[in-house]
């Protein structure tokens, strides 16, 4: 697997503050299990909050992990005062998502206008299982001031 | 847009049935706001408890809405006593999901190997924006019994 | 459906001429049917040149015809001067692609960085059958000059 | 990466024969350059016959060899009597199709409803290039008879 430079040398601080703004990794019970340049693994306890019709987990919340550490994995290679942009992604659903914990990890394949690769695995018993797979492309822009209680911009993107 | 007949004459209470028993709709506030036979719209409020670094509604939690009125759309056509499974989804981001209310259509495309196609909208200031679309294959199965508290299955599928 | 205004008047000509520089459409037996801003219909006849082990279109071909549709169609609103890219694309194969003629009908779903919902038909026996989907991401670029026999490019692009 | 078993001990004559039936790849000058349990590598010359505006090799002809790889690959796990079809795929195209030579390489990720990664490169000026990726589900099915000289099923799929 090629490697890719760091073009901020403080890529874990800007990394980990990024992801530490996204609320809805807190609500979720995810966190950052490890963070290199252009790889990152989030882990996430299982929760019967976050289920579908069969008490696995749903594949919109499996798909909020594999997009977030695609977006922190993209995010090492970013320069300084960049935000990051999904733009789309392609989720493969392998196996019902059941396991004590999961754990999502994301391999950045291009850098720039970025193409991320990121699987999904549920520890069960023991083992890892493989439940699901994304590709996405994403792109850096200038980071943008946050927005207010319903989502909107208060301050332009510059 | 092509229109396909209901197997089961029952199927608002089956599909209803089956929504209220993912209990990720309720906690992210996801409701049914349509339902016809291959039509589905789900509705959400803006919660900061689900959002990414700059406020906007996380694309899993997007995504979350939008693969859950594929799988009930898909749902309206399925025979009594099946399950819906996702195999794939697609989904491109086209704005930031910013706003006070968040619709998500589905339509079934093709019945059978089901593929549907879904749409993201967040309401505000009045308006209805586009915000991300989705393509999704689904499969049924024969229903299965509900996992216990780590999403394991107590009894097998049938 | 939404409609979106063309950047460029001649935008007829220009379009034409782009894919009259597509080699492929050619060895491909594809041309264009109908062409208007943001819509663009392909038509090719049945080939056994371009079959996979069954004696169908090979996907690969049918992807051709859908890709160069949403890239046609996207470049009904493109500014003078550009060429198109396509940054991603995903098929949905829902049936062989068995007939005498085939159609590929793209539509603009969001123009700039733009999103292109395109279907392919199967003209059997008189009626038409829907027999592939694509969504693709395309982007605009400055127009680079052509590149020599081996595919490489002759002059930068400016 | 995992490795997965045959199921049928000819699957090399059997994968080759399949892959001979695609007169696509004839036309397209594609060839089978390795072929291992759940692996497959596919080679094709440059040709201007099948390039887009620029002289770059099409996405569609990059697709069709991606796809061809992923259907062989999952061919040589299949019992014997299957044919293959494919479900679904996502291309992102990374860069210029621009060399010499192309090879699409694909591996299985998950046998049975499978999930196949392919990747394209460009050989040129003794280096190989990553230009695509793809990841498409696959499914086996009866093998069925030919079709007639427009794709009309002379048998039906027993």
């Amino acid at each position: 697997m090629a490697r890719f430079e760091p073009k901020n040398l403080d890529f874990r601080n800007v990394a980990a503050e990024t992801f530490g703004r996204q609320q809805a990794m807190r609500t979720l019970g995810i966190s950052i299990a490890r963070l290199e340049p252009c790889e990152v693994d989030l882990a996430m306890a299982y929760s019967h909050e976050f289920t579908q019709q069969n008490g696995f987990v749903h594949a919109g919340v499996i798909t909020a992990g594999l997009d977030t550490a695609c977006g922190i994995a993209a995010f090492t290679l970013m320069p300084a005062g960049s935000d990051i942009l999904t733009v789309e992604f392609k989720t493969n659903l392998l196996a019902p998502a059941s396991g004590e914990r999961f754990f999502f990890r994301a391999t950045v394949v291009k850098p720039g206008r970025t193409l991320c690769d990121a699987r999904a695995y549920a520890e069960r018993d023991g083992a890892e299982h493989l439940v699901a797979t994304m590709t996405g492309t994403l792109m850096a822009l200038a980071r943008r001031e946050p927005a207010n209680s319903q989502g909107r911009v208060l301050a332009p993107a510059k």
